[in-house]
C-alpha cells in the first residue's frame, strides 16, 4: 500500500451499486451491527472493531471527522454522535469523489435517505435502481395466479420508467441455480399460485420460488434494463455455497443473445470465478463491492484477484454501501487504493504503460457505467 | 517475509488443536510418509522433501537440530536419527513458546505420546479434546439401537469432564453435508440399529451416518463444550469438495443461538468461506493449521487471506501437527513468520497502530483460545 | 515483477500441453477473439486488448516484432501483418526456448500447423498428445453398440502408438463428475448404442456420455500412456462449476495403483485444489497453463499458489497455447517471470539455498515432464 497515483486520486467515480443511509443517530452496538454483515456483536467474541474493516474506520475515516488517525472506537464514536448524523452523512459522502449514485431503495427503505435527499447530501447525481422483488411483492396480493405475469410487467414498467437499472436478489431466497430457460406462462401462473396459496394461508410476502425469481430476471431483460445480481458474499441470511456465480452460467448462457448487461455483484469470495464469466459472456460485468470494504488493507489484494482474467471493459467500481456514511467513503477510498497498488505494481515491472493505466482507471472507474447504464437517456 | 515483530516472536502461544508426537525413532520413508498429506512418497515423483514443507524442514528445523539452515535431507535425517526421537521432540516442542496445546488423542493413539507425556515433553500444559467418533465407536458395540443415544451420552459425559472441548471428524466419514436440525430420538435409533447390523455382518466399527454424526455434535454441544470440526484439507482418504465449510451453513444456522462455540479447523483451501462464516455466526471461530506448515514459505499469503473478514476476536491459531516433531516448530514458526509479516505490511502502510497491532497479536495468539476453551475450570 | 534469475532465463523448458498455430494471416477481430477464452468481442465491452493479456502482448509480443514495448494495438497488427504469418510463427516460438512441445492435435486441426511444420517453425522436437473424444467419434459411425469397446481400442492403440500422451475433454463435454469405476462392458454397450440412436436420429457425431468418457480414460490407462484432463478455464462452452478437479477424486482414488500419470491440466481457478490432488495422490500431476498467459502481470501470482503444497516432482509446464504464435511465448515468458518471482522472493527470506531453486527450476522445467512421459522410448 502506498500513495495514491494522482490520477486515481481524481479519478471520478459511479458507485453503480450501493443504498440509501441511515438518517438517525446510532449507538454503539448499531454501528457495529451495521460495519459488517454480522447482525450483531458476538459475546464469544470481541467488538467488530477487531477486524480490518474496525481498523479502517479508525484510519481512513477518524481524519474525516477532524481526529487522528487510530483513534479509539470511543472517541471515534462520540465525536461521530457530537457531528450529529447529517453533517457525518454529508462528510463522508462529499469525501468519496463519486459523481453518480445508483442506489437500490428496496432494502429497509423507511429508515434510510430516499434518492432525492441522498442526491442532496452527497453533493451528486443519484438514480434508482429497483429491485425485481420488491415489485413482485407488493403486487402479487392484489393478483392472481393468472394474472401475476402480467401485473407484475405493467407495474415494472411503470416503476423502471425512471430507472437506470434492475436488481435481482434470487441469491438471498432461492441461490443463483437458475435455469437457463424463460419459464413458461404456465410454469409462472402455477408458481403464482403457489405463493399466493401460501399467503393465505398466513406465510409472510416474501417471493422465494426458482420459477418466479426467474420469471422476473426475463422480464426485466424484456426492458432492456441491466439487471444487477446479488452474489456470492452477504448476511447470515445467505446459503453462501449456492451463490457461486458459476451457478448462473445456464442463465448466462441464454441471455447472451439479447444484448443486455448483466451484472454481477460482490461475488468475493468467487470473484475468480466471476470474472472467468466477465471474460467469456459478452453481456456480462463484474465488481467486488462490499467485500473493498470489508477487507480494508486486503481489499487490494482482492481487486487485483479479480482483474487477472476479466477485461477492464467489464469491471465496475461498487461500494454496495448501505446504512452507515462510513461505508461509502471506505469502499470509495479502498477501491482507490487497490486500482493504484496495482497500477504502481504494473508501471514498476513495466507491464503497461502510464497511458494504458490512466485509460484503464477510467474505464473500471466510470466509462463502463456510463455506456451500460446511460443514464442521460432517462 | 522479514524478521519477526519483537512482539511476534515473544508472544504466548495456545495451539488450540493438536495431536500426540510418535515415540519412537522414524526411517526416512516414514518421515516422508509424515511430512505432508501424502500417504507415502510417490515412485513418479520425487522426495516429499522437494516441497515448501521440505524446504522448510531444512530451513527452520535443521538449526534447532544444530546444522546449517537448508543442511541436506540426508544430513538432517542422519542428525535427527542420532538426537533420537526423545530429545529431538523435547528440543521443538520447546522451540515453540506455546504455554498450552489442546490435544486431540483421537488418531493412533498407541504410537503417540499420551497427554501427560506430551506436557512433560513440550515442558507446558497440555489439555485434552476428545473426539466425538471415537466415543462412539467405543460405544456401539455394548450398546443397542434403542440404548445408543443415552450409552453415547453417559460415556461422553464421563470422558469429557476433565477435556476442554470435542471435535468431530464427519468430513472425513460423510462430508459436512450435515442437516440443520438435532435428529430426532427415532432417528436416531433408527441410524443406529443400521450401524448395528452393519458391524454384525462383519464390517469395520466406522461410524459413517449423516445421522449419527450430527446426533454426536448436538449431544457434545449440550455438554457446553466447545466443537471443533475437521474443515478442508486432510489425507487422500477426503472427499475435499465435500469439505467446503459452507456445507455447514444450515448446522450452524441452527446452532447460534446456544452460546456455545464452533471451531472450524483446517480450512484451507476454503478458509475465506470459513472467515466468512466465522464474520456472520456469533460461535463460529476459524483457524489455519496443518495448511501453515504445509505451505511453508507460503504460509504468511494463506493467513493474510483468512485475516481479510474474519473478525480478530475469531481467528485463533493452531498447528495440527501430528507425529513428527518438526511440525510443532514448522506451524508455530510459520504462523508467527505469518503474522508478523502481515503486521508489518499494516504498520508501513500505517493501516494499524502498534498498540493495535500488539492487541491484535494476543487476541489471535491465546486469548481467543482462553476465552472460549476456559481450562481453568476444568 | 523482477530482473529473471539467470538459470530460470536459461531454463529449457517442455511444454506438455499445447496446440498447433493457425497457418494463415489473422484479421483483429480473429486476432482478439483467439487472445482470450471469450468467443468475440463485446458490443458490450472494449477491446479484448483492454485486459491483463492485451497489456502483456504489448509489453512483451512488441519488441519480439522489432517494435517498442506497449506499442498501440493497431501499430503491432499492422506489423504483424507485415511480416507474414510464417515469420511471425517462426519469431515467437523461437522466443520460448523450448526444447520439446507436447501437441494436442484435436481441436479444429484444419486450420493449424500439423505437428511436423510445429517443429521445422519452432526450432523444437514436437510430440503427439491423442485426444480420446477424437478417437471415439471417428470410430463410432462404422462400428456397432457391441463393437465399440473393442474397435475403439484397437483404433487407440493404432493411434497411440507414436504418441506420447492422451487426453480428455470430459470437462467440456460432461463435467468431472466421473466415477471412481471402470464401467462393465455391458454399460459401455449400452451407452453406446445410446450415441448411435442419437446419431442415427441426426444429432451430430458429438460425445457426451459420462459412462464413455469413463470408459475412454480406463481404456487409455490400459496402453500405461499419461492421460491428460482438461480441467477449470475454458470457453463458454464449459460449465466450468462442474470442472473442479475435486469432482475426479473418485476416479483419482480408483486409479491410484495403476502406476500411469495423470496430468490435471490449467485449473484455474481450482489451482488449490488440483494441488491438493497432486500432494495426496501419487499420480496426480498439475500445471497452470492457460491461466498463465490470460492473467499476464498477474501470472506469478497464480503460480506461486499452485507451489504451496504441490510437490516440486509433481508441476509441469504448460501454455496451452492455441493458434494465435504469441501464446507460446506469453506463456513462456510468463512462466519464467513467475519462477523467477518465486525463487526471488524464496531466496530474499532465505527460505532455500540457490542449489535448491536451481534444482526446482530443473523438475517444473523440464525433468518432471521427461520421467513421465519418456518420449526417448517412442
Amino acid at each position: 500500500m502506498t500513495d495514491l497515483l494522482p490520477f486515481v486520486a481524481d479519478l471520478p467515480l459511479v458507485d453503480h451499486h450501493c443504498h440509501g443511509v441511515v438518517t438517525g443517530d446510532v449507538a454503539r452496538a448499531d454501528f457495529e451491527a451495521m460495519l459488517t454483515e454480522a447482525d450483531t456483536t458476538s459475546p464469544l467474541g470481541t467488538s467488530l472493531f477487531d477486524s480490518l474493516i474496525g481498523l479502517a474506520v479508525r484510519e481512513r475515516c477518524a481524519p474525516v471527522l477532524d481526529l487522528p488517525k487510530h483513534a479509539p472506537a470511543e472517541a471515534y464514536l462520540e465525536r461521530r454522535a457530537r457531528l450529529g448524523a447529517a453533517e457525518v452523512a454529508r462528510r463522508f459522502l462529499r469525501a468519496t469523489g463519486t459523481t453518480d449514485f445508483l442506489l437500490d431503495g428496496g432494502f429497509r427503505p423507511d429508515s434510510l435517505t430516499t434518492t432525492g435527499e441522498f442526491a442532496e447530501m452527497a453533493g451528486g447525481r443519484a438514480h434508482d435502481v429497483v429491485r425485481l422483488e420488491q415489485v413482485a411483492e407488493a403486487v402479487i396480493r392484489g393478483s392472481t395466479a393468472a394474472g401475476f405475469a402480467a401485473d407484475f410487467a405493467g407495474e415494472l414498467g411503470k416503476r423502471a420508467a425512471t430507472a437506470v437499472g434492475l436488481k435481482s436478489i434470487a441469491a438471498y431466497r432461492v441461490g443463483l441455480e437458475l435455469a437457463g430457460e424463460r419459464p413458461s406462462p404456465p410454469e409462472v401462473e402455477a408458481a403464482a399460485g403457489r405463493w399466493l396459496a401460501r399467503i393465505e394461508a398466513g406465510e409472510p410476502v416474501r417471493l422465494a420460488d426458482e420459477v418466479l425469481h426467474r420469471f422476473l430476471v426475463f422480464t426485466g431483460l424484456d426492458l432492456g434494463l441491466p439487471v444487477q445480481f446479488h452474489v456470492g458474499y452477504g448476511d447470515a441470511d445467505v446459503d453462501l455455497h449456492r451463490c457461486d456465480p458459476l451457478r448462473l452460467t445456464g442463465l448466462l448462457r441464454a441471455t447472451r443473445d439479447r444484448g443486455v448487461p448483466i451484472l454481477l455483484l460482490h461475488n468475493y469470495p468467487f470473484h475468480r470465478n466471476a470474472a472467468y464469466l466477465a471474460q467469456v459472456f459478452e453481456h456480462v460485468f463484474v465488481d467486488v463491492g462490499l467485500a473493498t470494504h470489508n477487507a480494508g488493507f486486503r481489499a487490494p489484494a482482492i481487486l487485483a484477484e479479480l482483474l487477472e482474467i476479466a477485461p477492464f471493459g467489464k469491471v465496475l467500481f461498487s461500494t454496495d454501501a448501505f446504512g452507515l456514511a462510513e461505508l461509502y467513503h471506505l469502499g470509495t477510498s479502498l477501491f482507490r487504493q487497490g486500482l493504484s497498488d496495482f497500477l504502481r505494481a504494473a508501471l514498476a515491472a513495466d507491464a503497461l504503460s502510464e497511458v494504458d493505466a490512466v485509460r484503464l482507471c477510467a474505464l473500471v472507474g466510470h466509462e463502463n457505467a456510463k455506456r451500460i447504464y446511460r443514464w442521460e437517456h432517462v
